[in-house]
């Protein structure tokens, strides 16, 4: 006889009752709760979380897929690990580095019920791949995925990148260039169709000769602001992949003599602390509401309970590198 | 009769064989891997990879414990990621949030196998009662634990902040204050000792009126310099928590129009990349080297094949804050 069933046994209480109290759940009535905690101490059972709960069929664990943890993704993660929490539910994070092989491993836990639903922050499989676990459990993403059938709560880009183009010609500049992140990615293709015809639009020149890619963190944004001064003429506001770019943008003008903003306005992405801290011109992304909504949209599935859900915007946030 | 089975007896194979097949093991011919691959699916056969590798009894899987994600401790967890990688491991995080039972979780999966080792981040439950799972499998630490059983890899911060200390009197600074981080922590202690004993040898004044506790962010560095700033008499010097710490208060400085270093000189700590770009004196901690060393460490349980630790050092990095 399992552990499990003695305690059914001795107790006198039903499966479901049981499982309840295991389960921290709060629909049973104090006696039973006491009587059944009492035989759990004495068997000296531990319940094993890793099995499926029986009152809930759920494992109460959600799975955040990604292919590196970095700085950027910090922000959601964490939220969404106390949002999770909130609702009783453990986050685990799967890192794949980049491998196909080890990220299906994820999708393989939701389908042996391992974890209840996942979200992914970013993904190397196919969205076409990973779609067929979607019949396993709830699946959100954070990266655009263009697909319909994995629900994503990213934002559209070019909605914050025309605010930082709107305020840039706002205050005069009209030479902008781009340090713009992974050439291929959704967000980049955005922002770039988003530059290109609001410059067009505006009769502005478009400085395709100055995009620079795979401008990601600090150092890259000092390679990408000495390869700018290299140049026989330079812009006269650069707008950035994120707030980390900026910043090594913005120290490394501050070595090459380069006034800010006077010779170069600098404009960054996300609205991190340091740029807070720096004094950094840039866009805020709510990327804490983006993640509370992730787990909302999984929510509605595991919950079975439809939270609404507000309208995100960019905002631009001014300082003092414009 | 389950799919495994089907697949012995289809094959002819041993069990051994299949699973080492399933578990991509190389021990094993070309001709049994492509007949039991083949049959495999046929019978549309998908490796659960959650079930304990029969040929090694390893789940491949290791467990990183901590009770936040920040981005101090992401250099570890990158590196150790990585490392784990190389072997043929995959890295679950599980975050408690400072919940002692959610914390638990991690320990009872050692215990059921789900993971083959854990490494602790930073943990809120007492190492005694974390003590008792090291007989499930491996358990190294980061954070010092202050107990045996479980072994760790932290560096003694005293000797870092004594190249600082050294660094700072070197050139003419005396009045030395402390940003601190948790004020019970053991590195906070070790800290504090540190600079207690050094200044009291070199016959240098104790400021123990200027020590600051909980400084661990750049906005937290920020207000730090506030309060310095607000105080009677400026320091000459600050010794900071870490690089995040550092930056908040050189910021500050600047917007104060404190002259850096000439009124104040600011010392960083861990070299992250920021501290290189905005040219904060920092002191290098070898955190890359640690997480591969706490690989290591579970490695020569898991492989049974102890490598060779390196002797790690602290490294004072003069830039232009000093």
């Amino acid at each position: 006889m399992s552990k499990f069933d003695e305690i059914m046994k001795k107790s006198g209480y039903s499966k479901a009752t049981v499982s309840r109290v295991i389960n921290h759940s709060p629909h049973v009535s104090d006696e039973a709760r006491q009587k059944i905690t009492d035989i759990m101490k004495q068997l000296n059972y531990i319940p094993n979380r890793n099995a499926v709960s029986l009152s809930t069929g759920q494992t109460k664990q959600i799975g955040i897929v990604t292919s590196a943890t970095n700085e950027i993704i910090l922000t959601f993660m964490n939220q969404f690990i106390d949002t999770a929490m909130d609702f009783g539910f453990q986050t685990l994070i799967y890192t794949s580095r980049g491998d196909k092989e080890i990220e299906l491993q994820a999708f393989e836990d939701l389908r042996s019920k391992r974890v209840d639903g996942l979200v992914i922050m970013t993904c190397v499989n196919h969205p076409d791949k990973l779609k067929a676990y979607c019949e396993y459990g709830p699946i959100v993403s954070w990266q655009r995925m263009g697909n319909d059938e994995i629900p994503s709560v990213a934002m559209d880009q070019a909605q914050g990148y025309r605010l930082a183009l709107e305020h840039l010609v706002s205050k005069g500049y009209t030479r902008i260039a781009n340090a713009f992140g992974r050439a291929e990615s959704l967000n980049t293709q955005s922002r770039r169709e988003a530059y290109e015809s609001f410059m067009v639009d505006n009769g502005l020149p478009v400085l395709r000769e100055a995009y620079q890619y795979s401008i990601f963190s600090s150092s890259d944004g000092e390679e990408a602001m000495r390869r700018m001064a290299s140049g026989s003429d330079l812009p006269q506001a650069v707008l950035c992949s994120n707030d980390y770019a900026a910043i090594g943008i913005w120290s490394e003008a501050r070595k090459q003599n380069i006034r800010v903003p006077e010779q170069l306005a600098i404009v960054g992405f996300d609205d991190i602390e340091l740029s807070r801290v720096l004094g950094i011109t840039t866009i805020h992304n709510p990327i804490a509401e983006q993640a509370t909504q992730a787990f909302h949209r999984l929510w509605a599935v595991l919950g079975k309970q439809e939270l609404q859900a507000q309208q995100l915007e960019f905002q631009l946030i001014e300082r003092s590198t414009t």
